[in-house]
């Protein structure tokens, strides 16, 4: 049996990238009187993130110093304090925006922890996913909460360990095949992909192929069918546990 | 007896403050250039710092938002990129600033160990703080890690709840009465202020004065006591539980 299920937060129960995108889009037009022949400030912004990720880790204020450093660069040094703080007003938008729960969501949740402990395993800013966690109404359902720097095997191995719980009695629940799906499946844990429309740059590496046909893993288009999933995956431990090792 | 020892990490365990104090003197000169009859740039970003606290939270990232935010506001909108610029390389540099254990900070870790599992709670940026652990070379005598957004009653008896952990079997060691001592007497458990020679304005309404002769608060002025204290208390103990109730 599963004894635990776990959900991502951003982009899994609530939107999240479709908050950057908008931020993204602010930031091309306030730029764009500085953009001669470079047109590409998305791919420069985005190297500013990854060459300030070691410093500053994930989440909307890493974003935002990644924003103002990447102005002053594709300006040339010449982008005004008004532009600056058009910059901050954006990024106070972003985390005071109301909390958007994906549909399907909150049924999902409601169905799952009516069977299993549910947990919530999501990475970013601390204060900034506490917030959001209060704000999504959802708190009260889960039976506990992870907020962590980084999703790896390492991560979720100590989330399990900490709990005493087998990593094939642990269902993941996520839209990104690296922080929620391959290392889940490392650790002998079950996963379940529900792709978000949108996809942070960083994460179009991945994709379904590596773990398609593997035993734990499975793919959902939306939240929807959660429930009847996990039911079928108590089936298959089941099924798994009574075959001789 | 006590049954866990926890520490706060910034200000106890290592120097954090005084990483700030350094930035905030480079904000100054970086703005004294617009200072004309207003001196008082500290007061200036402190307020910024307040006003953001409840979109920001706490940490270095926050803090540079709040410096940019204050720059532009204390030049009338004249800093320029460079300036910006400036604010930033300085917030990389306390990010990347090594991390500088306080005296005694080791040997008390080392010998509270020995005898009692010991714990890290601390408040801010969880990349950070993280960062801040690992660096620190302490990370493997915790035997947990608590990196918490708010350090309120409410924050210390959920790490209590989690772990079935008895108040009157916990002690907390921490610079800030405000966030170490008030919350964890107030929930019935043991306190020990060791106070840092420089602290954050925003915890100076606080002193030792509304908790003085509380029967599980003690005062210390550096790590170096606390191995004998933590004996004392663990005796005091004993004696108050022979007591009737």
């Amino acid at each position: 049996m599963i004894d635990v299920v776990a959900f991502d937060g951003d982009d899994t129960l609530w939107h999240n990238e479709s908050i950057f995108s908008v931020t993204q889009d602010r930031f091309r037009d306030l730029m764009s009187p500085y953009l001669d022949g470079d047109h590409d400030v998305a791919r420069r912004l985005h190297e500013t993130e990854l060459r300030n990720l070691r410093l500053y880790g994930y989440g909307i204020k890493s974003f935002t110093l990644s924003m103002i450093e990447t102005a002053i660069e594709v300006s040339g040094g010449r982008v005004t304090a008004a532009e600056v703080g058009a910059i901050l007003d954006a990024a106070k938008r972003m985390l005071a925006h109301p909390v958007d729960l994906l549909d399907g969501a909150v049924d999902a949740i409601e169905a799952v922890s009516a069977t299993h402990p549910v947990m919530l395993v999501t990475k970013g800013d601390l204060f900034d996913q506490e917030s959001k966690l209060a704000r999504s109404g959802l708190g009260e359902r889960f039976a506990s909460v992870e907020i962590v720097s980084e999703k790896d095997a390492g991560t979720y191995g100590r989330i399990l360990q900490r709990r005493g719980l087998p990593a094939n009695r642990f269902l993941m629940v996520g839209n990104s095949m690296r922080s929620d799906i391959s290392p889940v499946l490392e650790l002998g844990g079950w996963a379940v992909h529900v792709p978000y429309h949108v996809t942070w740059e960083h994460e179009l590496v991945d994709d379904e192929a590596p773990v398609r046909g593997h035993p734990r893993f499975r793919h959902l288009d939306s939240l929807d069918g959660l429930p009847a999933l996990l039911a079928e995956f108590d089936q298959t431990f089941d099924q798994t546990a009574r075959r001789p090792r």
